[in-house]
């Protein structure tokens, strides 16, 4: 069937995604795996439609968007998140196995029906296994509703959809992760901009030593080229669905003013470079100033880990060179891998534009989370205050709203960590346990979230860690070094803070986020490092599950929701 | 938690193992990915309780074997297909994703309970995707029960588990068919006994010439040995679990005497060397009659293709020889790949042994299967009747027993073919059909199913298939050449045909087999060959569905099921 499904499945899309300005967009798709070049080898990677990266969705805001999303591989379920959508009122359509829904199996279709409330920039990616990694991830763009302006003024705009790729298939990379020994995935082969990237070589040979030319065997790998007219302004959307690599991003000559950060709109600042974490959103402003006779370069690095990985390089084609004109000027330089200071320093001009919402002045429960490399039997994991995340088979939005004992455990995971844990070292006992637990917020209270960082297993070794929360916007109140103590509590910035989805912590650094438990469902909060999360690292909040109702019997009939409530003649 | 459940597993396995003798024998196995080095090559494969191949089940005719199968694969379904157990009164037992079962989501456990009836040499495989093709099998063996006894003399045992062993994944070979244009999975790397092999060289090299010595790395990879007595017999338990190669054994200066097919005893006879197809078990006793001052080869090649695989070679170890010794001998020649007339003359010698159950006189129904390569939209099929199967998402089990419209085509696949296809040359219209349909068969009735072969896509191409029949052992009333036609059936073969549940087509040729519809429930007939199978080669037999019971809720709860039969507060 899946040949003839297909078929009629891109027919069907061409004809609804056709249908502009409507306020529900249809879209059909099929997920399933593809040969494809992404950096001119071939490798099998998870499509939809057969197309990586997936089909863009575009829409306005306060339009529904419909994805009866078929599962066209062979023995695998499939889920589909849609990054920085809050899901107000649709818990159940968050995409995230064994937590909003059960996988969807092979040969069938679930119905993913959701609101886009907010104009901004964002992404859909698996969120079950590692199966981003594969591939399974494009575009998200809201516009502004009908009759709305969005608070800068742009000519055109560009879209960047940032990704790194490893030449391993995720099934190995995963039972590897899963091992004992632990075998690590290592650095990624290759940097993707737009699905597209170029290993072992460069674009730019003929400016740089050392490196070969490219030889593009197909138009799965041919560079990507951004087309702009002289002397306008163009509004880059950037998103990272990275597995593992931090990126810094900079494009020759131009400077770039950042407008847009995870779906708000942040103060308008200007930088030369700009660090983006997985699972972070951007749009910054370009303005097209310099000599037209040239075409520039838009590169891309890996930060906060020593990169393995070669840049990516993507043109930035003046009107009218040609594309495939290549720029003279050397790619831009990044800052250097573990330059942290510059990397801290943008992240801190992050500020909310004015008369964006403020957050409450006080929380009435806090929550610390202390972010440690542990062993579990041997096996490396990741821990949040001493738990290690194992997701259960049957999701807890169903079995927390139908209230399914032993469905999850049932012990409430720590709301903090012991008063004398030395951040800065390798833990004294590095074993941890492992645990299903929820953290039950009560409804319509505000929360604030200390993510505390640590050393790893090794000494002198903390990593970068971007945290992504689901269902919610949350505001980030401040950064700092070393362990967080109340006197920083004092220093919170209530009057700007950046709302966002997706908060990095800093090596031996903390971070505070605040939100408001107003979204009825449950809902993950983890690390956006792939093969992290694999590992345990997140946890999952639960608020107001009481007040879902009308949850598609779809979405939860699995596990032991079917074992309790089918009833057979 | 897959650490510390597999742990218990094995405590868990270790202590009910060891509880031999009691009528129930409890398994708890846990099937998940491990990195192995079946020829020394290292791969991932599925493996049980951290095992390839799987633990061998040894039973006595009448015991209830029960495997608590919890399934640790990351993101994929599995179920284990007991092959050549009929699962009297338990068909949702029988481990067929689609027919018997839902397959088992990752983390979730299923409990498959049935009864040994008949004594025998089984094996168990994977029977979802691809899966088997990964390393997920292991053998069955039924002894008599207490106080039986078998109708031939012998002093010990050997077990030979045959498989064989590609090293690009099964994701990328299911990928590969799969696509448009096609791709085969070519020829097996390496041939496996009892999971073990030799790739790219040879442990007879130093009486071969153009083949080097194998390089040891692993004691996975280490050679088999079968340590036995001088002027002792032995039941060599043989059984062929391979993805797509059919096979030849032979022990070098030792005659073979068949006693045993797929667990039905059949008329002793002597062989040099044995043909056996995927799906097929035998016994063999074997006399070490020979210089009991040399170790001998077990060689085992491949039949029927053009072999582009090595020989796999395993040691007959006579006391107190060593192990290592290796024999001076050369490894036993084997038949021409394509002398067909050897393959043959093997398989037409397998009759029933004296006493064993005789077929009705006559059937009341006979159903052609005419076997052809075909295109569907481009993609290349295997199909019966011009019907190429697809497998629905909702076992057939739970929706055929709870009556569920639009699980599957409700259309009845064709009894026969036209009266005019030429099974000698390529269809003139290449084109099929593809379906879920059912041949629905009247309970406790006597069926006649005509296997006919054909030319495949090619000219002068026409394949060997072995046709599996769960739930049942068939007898196989004759085989001929060309073109079935009613003269044939009177030439059936009543008075000893052999009983078996897996009978192989020869190139061109027709096979006819008889069974009664005794068995209540779902029962796949297909070619054992796993591509061939996952390109669509099979039918679907229901027979007194409406008889079954008590089918566990966990064994259907999927699917359109859950949608029809869940009832939530």
């Amino acid at each position: 069937m899946a040949p003839k499904g297909l078929f009629l499945a891109l027919c069907l899309s061409a004809l609804l995604v056709a249908s502009w300005g409507r306020k529900v967009r249809h879209y059909q798709w099929e997920v399933g795996y593809v040969f494809w070049k992404p950096d001119c080898q071939e490798k099998v990677m998870i499509g939809i439609n057969g197309q990586f990266p997936g089909p863009t969705i575009r829409a306005k805001a306060g339009d529904t968007i419909v994805v009866e999303l078929k599962n066209a591989l062979h023995t695998e379920g499939v889920v589909i998140h849609w990054h920085g959508i809050r899901q107000l009122g649709t818990p159940w359509a968050d995409g995230t196995a064994s937590i909003s829904q059960c996988p969807i199996s092979p040969e069938e279709t679930f119905v993913y029906r959701f609101k886009v409330d907010k104009p901004g920039t964002y992404f859909y990616h698996g969120h079950y296994g590692m199966q981003r990694a594969a591939g399974l991830y494009g575009s998200l763009i809201v516009d502004v509703a009908d009759g709305e302006r969005e608070p800068f003024h742009y000519d055109g705009e560009l879209n960047v959809l940032l990704s790194d790729w490893y030449h391993q298939d995720i099934n190995t990379q995963a039972v590897g992760l899963s091992s004992n020994p632990f075998r690590w995935i290592g650095e990624p082969q290759t940097l993707l901009i737009n699905g597209r990237g170029q290993h072992g070589c460069s674009l730019a040979s003929h400016v740089l030593e050392g490196l070969s030319a490219c030889e593009i065997n197909s138009s799965q790998c041919a560079p990507v080229t951004l087309p702009v007219l002289p002397n306008r302004t163009y509004r880059l959307r950037i998103a990272s669905t990275t597995s593992l690599a931090s990126l810094n991003l900079a494009v020759g000559s131009h400077k770039m003013v950042v407008v847009e950060a995870d779906g708000n709109y942040v103060q308008p600042f200007e930088v030369k470079d700009m660090d983006i974490y997985s699972g972070d959103s951007y749009s910054v402003l370009l303005t097209t100033d310099q000599d037209p006779s040239s075409n520039y370069w838009l590169s891309l690095s890996v930060r906060g880990r020593e990169p393995k990985t070669q840049p990516a390089l993507a043109i930035l084609n003046y009107h009218p060179n040609s594309a495939t004109k290549l720029p003279t000027a050397k790619p831009p330089v990044s800052p250097l891998w573990n330059d942290y200071a510059h990397s801290k320093a943008f992240t801190y001009r992050i500020l909310a534009l004015k008369g964006t919402e403020r957050p409450p002045a006080s929380a009435t429960r806090r929550i610390a989370l202390l972010n440690t490399q542990n062993k579990l039997n041997g096996y490396t994991k990741w821990s949040i205050n001493n738990v290690s995340l194992a997701l259960p088979s049957t999701p807890y939005l169903g079995s927390m709203k139908h209230r399914l004992a032993g469905a999850f455990d049932a012990e409430r995971p720590p709301e903090s960590f012991p008063g004398d844990y030395d951040v800065m070292r390798p833990a004294t006992n590095p074993n941890t346990t492992q645990s299903s637990g929820v953290y039950v917020l009560d409804f319509n209270t505000t929360v604030d979230v200390i993510l505390q960082n640590a050393n790893a297993l090794s000494a002198n070794v903390s990593e970068i860690h971007p945290w992504h929360l689901h269902g919610h916007d949350f505001w980030v109140l401040g950064y700092g070094e070393g362990r967080f103590t109340e006197k920083d509590a004092k220093g919170f910035n209530l009057k700007n803070p950046p709302l966002r989805n997706t908060a990095v912590i800093f090596p031996y650094g903390w971070t505070a986020l605040r939100f408001v438990t107003d979204n009825p469902g449950v809902w993950a909060f983890h690390c956006h490092i792939e093969p992290h999360l694999h590992m345990g690292m997140g946890v999952i909040f639960a608020e107001g599950v009481h007040l879902v109702s009308r949850i598609p019997k779809e979405a939860i009939a699995c596990g032991m929701m079917g074992k309790k409530f089918m009833n057979l003649p």
